[in-house]
């Protein structure tokens, strides 16, 4: 009997799962058109360690950590796939892939089994054996001695770093860890992204991403770092890559290998299905809204904001996070730019210094506080506040990549109420994102369209502004969570069911009709406060040292 | 038979009255000894008017606006006066003169006979009818004019204002009122400080006091400045001291005339008493603390901070407020200097950037919100929360008189928690108030010691703060609400209790036990936070014009 091969018995399926700083998505999605059948979302059981060691014996952490518990990522998992798998209802044959991405460089450490340092007795009080997430600012001295030394040495994979690198990165982590943990770092086999520990984990073999080792891992025209450079950073390090980052690494939607049956199981889906190479959150966007030839901008506006940006030629862009080539899709390079905190600040001001009437009256009107400062922040015209922000209460990724940076804002007076500054900070995000797409143009790269994903494009107000500020057209991606929506797009060509990712992506990913058109005269509005904000940039960006002094300023105060 | 002399039956009295931004405090004070017997403080009946005319026709008004209505003035000062007076249960023939203090310039315009024009049925929706408040700023236009024009005529007058005017005094406020409402002005037969006009409607007889003639009216060296100079500013103002400001001027601590009947009856004391020259709010505190001799110098620090000091001889010091021969003490040259927003930019923190959660815990813990934070804050390391601040949330009074300079908080990242921006705010005063003495010193007119009056002397942290930072031992007045009682000071002078001014200062005035010791470790660490002051200082108040454009694009805004 024939079978009716158009009907939804014969759809296919993947999963995708998306795991962010404190909490993992998974979603089921339909592999011809990427309509996402299911969702379920699932909290990591340990929450950021950032002032004590609460997974340990709870000593108190220096400033700028930001630790986590390496198994809560795998109970996590579980948990978001088996619901997600349950609540689509399909048929769990029809799952034929299985594809991930995690923030990074989210580092973790161990030993030849792959089982985490942490997970050790002897190690359990050992604040370096935890999970270094992608905000741990602890190696910031290390990776100032990184960059000097290759500076100095003429490093040529510096450039593709926008001559500086982030303490994000990979690198000075582990460099932090051999100096500040000798003994702990003597006893690490593996020192991994966590999208690679999670491919190991469920697949059972241990491969890299092309995407994190060229971003993170300084892994440029098939080489890393040299060991003489290395070894002048500190003898002990000099071996790093070929003892303990030594495994093979593979393109963006290669299978990294087949579903382990426990998982298959635990997951409710076929064991043996590929499981495609781990991927970093920002960057599945690109593939989830449809995004990944030449000259497409996406960004990922969430707690901080990722600029992604294939292209077809290779430029020294200053302050560009990373350079890869394959690092959104095979055949491009891949640019990646980014603002540190950007929902991160929106949050802080919320939490921070938002009175009491405020959350009053939005309870009142049975909206959120959100809702309510966003409401009253538009009824505003452009300058209206009398304010000027800079957008570094995370540091500045890009242009100046530059981690202890800081906030700053001017103009206040007796009259300014929370909506101004609320305004004043939304802006500063605007403002920090048109540098970053002005700095690619100046140098070569250009930037054709932008699309927009993550959780922030849901606001309105701040996509027009956004619109306005960059005087783009701006389009949106069809869900707030296009995170797990992309790793399946991936999971599907890991799977074989398209030929490459441009095929899967055009398949499978796309935009919504919500579509943002730049107002010109708010434009010119906007232009004159973006202007202070550049002399505000550069002045505390390049020029003055104040933000690096009360860093060290306070550093001081904590130790005594 | 004998009287026992020095019994309490034989004890004579003065009156004190303290007219400041919201209410009047009237105090009965014992002559012998300067005692506070009783006190009570009456609020006006109208708010402040800032946004919109709430005392006519509600109409909108333009920024930077602060008007009051006149009678209100009168109106508390009688309930405060009869129930301090009744509280105090002295013999009311013991009390023997008055005196009276009021914010400046904090002007009123009347007819010939002193009924304010905004009582005037064809006035009543006129804004500028009514008392424009010493923190109306809505003249800044015209004091620009008023410098530029003196500047380029080399006015022999300008330099003992810091080279610079403030929008807060008398001259633009009365020609902003000339240029606004010409018919008004037409109308306007006398311009006054309210202090002047509180003594001719409490006496009969109209005198101006000396020191607001000399701070707020321009007087110096026994001249206004020339008709050709006033002319030049506008034609219909040549003649505005000749025709609206021609009455005699009186010394300090002189009798403005003797109580009138009608006034003695409402306050319960005898009739024709001595009325003392009126006085400006923050100076009385001089005579309070005992501060009118050469080098001592007065810090009056509540909403916002005045700096006084008296000296032996006549130094231009650039951006000094004003320098009046008698304005503190006669005999000597009076400085003033101030910062224009202090306990009003904690009250702004207080009140819209510190969360519910903050209030809640000092409800639970029983404590105000500002004890809350002053604690949290006080439990810090210096330079530990990482932040600087200016602390120009209403312009900068010394050195730099500019209004249109507004606030600016560096350092902020997503760490950074309500204490430590309120921590910042403090030290920014703290910092502000060293400026101003180093400016002192650095011109020639010496600093030997400094004594604190206003209410924020209650603040232990703020006083220990004040201390360190600008490394003086700072002796604190007696008691919170020193104004009061400074004018009960002038007033004993007025009724002919004291040869003069320093022999009743030196009995009535006195600072309490309570001082505080600059401690020279935390003196250090706060430099380096202060050379960042310094740094900012200098770059946004003197050569980056962001905060000036800020405030237009504000003004250009609020005007579409």
């Amino acid at each position: 009997m024939d079978k009716d091969v158009s009907g939804p018995l014969q759809d296919t399926h993947v999963l995708g799962l998306d795991f962010g700083t404190l909490s993992v998505r998974a979603a089921v999605v339909r592999v011809r058109d990427g309509e996402v059948i299911a969702e379920a979302v699932s909290e990591y059981a340990t929450p950021v360690m950032d002032r004590v060691l609460s997974a340990g014996d709870g000593r108190e952490l220096p400033p700028d950590f930001a630790l986590q518990v390496p198994g809560d990522y795998l109970e996590a998992g579980r948990r978001a796939c088996s619901r997600a798998v349950s609540a689509s209802a399909v048929e769990p044959g029809s799952i034929i892939g299985l594809g991930l991405d995690v923030t990074s460089s989210t580092v973790v450490v161990t030993d030849a089994q792959g089982t985490p340092m942490c997970e050790k007795e002897e190690f359990v009080n050992e604040p370096h054996a935890y999970v270094k997430l992608w905000k741990h600012h602890g190696a910031q001295e290390q990776v100032e001695r990184i960059v000097a030394l290759a500076e100095q040495r003429g490093e040529a994979w510096l450039p593709r770093y926008g001559g500086t690198l982030s303490s994000e990165m990979l690198l000075p982590k582990a460099l932090e860890t051999l100096e500040k943990a000798p003994e702990l770092y003597a006893r690490i086999e593996e020192i991994l992204d966590m999208l690679d520990w999670l491919t190991w984990r469920l697949t059972g073999s241990l491969s890299y991403s092309a995407a994190a080792s060229g971003y993170k891992h300084m892994l440029q025209d098939g080489a890393y770092p040299s060991p003489e450079f290395l070894g002048a950073l500190n003898p002990d390090f000099a071996d790093v890559y070929t003892t303990r980052m030594s495994h093979p690494i593979k393109p963006l939607g290669d299978r990294a290998g087949g579903l382990l049956a426990e998982w298959a199981t635990a997951f409710g889906v076929p064991a043996g299905i590929p499981v495609a190479v781990g991927h970093i959150d920002a960057h599945v966007h690109a593939a989830s809204v449809n995004a990944v030839r030449p000259g497409q901008m996406t960004g990922v506006a969430g707690t901080s904001t990722c600029w992604l940006l294939p292209s077809a030629t290779l430029m020294e862009v200053p302050g560009v996070f990373g350079v890869v080539d394959g690092g959104i899709c095979e055949g491009t390079w891949g640019y990646e730019a980014g603002q540190s905190a950007v929902g991160d600040s929106f949050a802080w001001f919320i939490d921070t210094c938002v009175p009491a009437s405020y959350h009053r009256r939005a309870e009142q009107e049975g909206i959120s506080i959100f809702d309510l400062l966003d409401r009253l922040a538009a009824a505003q015209e452009v300058g209206e506040h009398g304010l000027v922000a800079l957008d570094w209460w995370n540091g500045n990724r890009s242009p100046l990549v530059d981690a202890r940076l800081s906030g700053l804002m001017i103009g206040m007076t007796l009259s300014t109420r929370p909506e101004d500054q609320y305004r004043a900070l939304l802006e500063s995000t605007a403002f920090g994102a048109r540098v970053i797409i002005e700095n690619y143009e100046a140098h070569g790269v250009p930037v054709d369209e932008v699309r927009m994903a993550g959780g922030l494009i849901k606001n309105d107000f701040l996509m027009q502004m956004y619109a306005d500020v960059t005087r783009r057209r701006l389009l949106t991606a069809s869900t707030l969570q296009a995170g797990a929506h992309g790793s399946a797009v991936f999971a599907a060509v890991a799977a074989g069911a398209y030929p490459d990712l441009p095929a899967a992506a055009q398949a499978m990913g796309g935009v919504s009709r919500r579509v943002y058109e730049p107002d010109e005269a708010a434009a010119q509005r906007y232009d004159r406060l973006y202007a202070h904000y550049r002399h505000l940039h550069e002045l505390f960006g390049r020029q003055d040292r104040i933000m690096h002094d009360l860093r060290d300023l306070r550093a001081q105060a904590l130790s005594r």
